[in-house]
């Protein structure tokens, strides 16, 4: 094993360090977060922490970090209480990546990424139209994290638009077919391989 | 578009919606989460909710449902501050996934799956020996959601250790060399191919 202490990793360059440490939570998601201000400015960040919280009610978490990019999408989804997630597919990588540059509030990630913002009838925030998957959500309780400063944002899900159906029989959602990518560290992007679906595990009876 | 609205959601069959909602936030990372508890008894739970909080200092966090599952791990998490998150392999699924049964106090994780416990000098608690990509944290803070009681704990890295060397000139890892997975859904286990790496996103000057 090769071992680094903190002392170690404390000593390490502040860019060398964020690679190696944005690494260690293994493969992450990719999904783009669509809002807009209440003057109907619309904007895009790409985030690779979403989470499952609950399916009852059905709840996503998602972590914000206020200093860097996603600014305007922290206010617009604490202004407006509503947002919504889009999954990246293989053929958005380069445009999802090239929202996370650092557009000043006036521009729009939609506008400086070719992605279309588009429109449900329940949510006034844009969904991603390219994305094969789009989840509306509507804010519910958020916590600032005393460590660093981050947001740690709960939503619950409203509205729910697949682009094909890739439901099994038991609702499992088949994330290859939509050819969905998933992040390592800061800026790699991968396609994932089923190695297929486990049984419910169970403890043997004694 | 096939768009599934709240009335819709909540009309699912339990399970169902479990399956469905779980499969929405896109491919997840596996980790396992050493813990042992005040007398020394061990404890592994698999969670796909880890998270990168900050690298400066550096914070990983994770999601833990108090009323399922990882009880024990969660309690020990609180009780001593104290844990590892041990990437999951290829060849750690099958025992990783096993450890997600419902097993009782006094079952140790570790002896029900085969996976091995190793102990560093710095933490009580246990690293699973098996995996390529281990990090020992210590609790900072917690927070309790108020949506269904489920936890967000908030750890600082401590330790890493990596059982080989597959850190790029930057720092960044490669987790395809460490043949780590990622799961779908709640029981879908994939591995993934690098797409390659992506330059720093910059906006073009006005």
């Amino acid at each position: 094993m090769i071992d680094f202490d903190r002392t170690r990793i404390d000593a390490m360059d502040k860019r060398y360090r964020a690679a190696l440490i944005n690494s260690l939570t293994g493969f992450k998601s990719a999904n783009l977060v669509g809002t807009s201000d209440e003057l109907g400015q619309t904007n895009l960040a790409l985030i690779s922490s979403a989470i499952h919280v609950g399916s009852a009610p059905p709840l996503i978490g998602h972590l914000m970090r206020p200093h860097t990019v996603p600014r305007h999408t922290l206010e617009n989804i604490l202004s407006t209480g509503e947002y919504t997630l889009n999954a990246v597919n293989q053929v958005m990588v380069e445009p999802a990546h090239a929202s996370s540059a650092r557009f000043s509030r006036e521009v729009s990630e939609f506008d400086a990424t070719g992605l279309s913002a588009q429109f449900g009838t329940t949510l006034s925030a844009p969904y991603v139209a390219e994305s094969p998957l789009q989840v509306g959500l509507r804010l519910v309780e958020h916590h600032m994290l005393q460590s660093n400063g981050c947001v740690m944002v709960i939503g619950e899900i409203v509205e729910l638009r697949l682009s094909e159906d890739v439901r099994a029989d038991d609702g499992h959602l088949d994330l290859v077919a939509l050819d969905l990518v998933a992040i390592s560290g800061l800026d790699e992007y991968l396609t994932p391989s089923s190695l297929g679906r486990r049984s419910y595990a169970k403890a043997p009876r004694s």
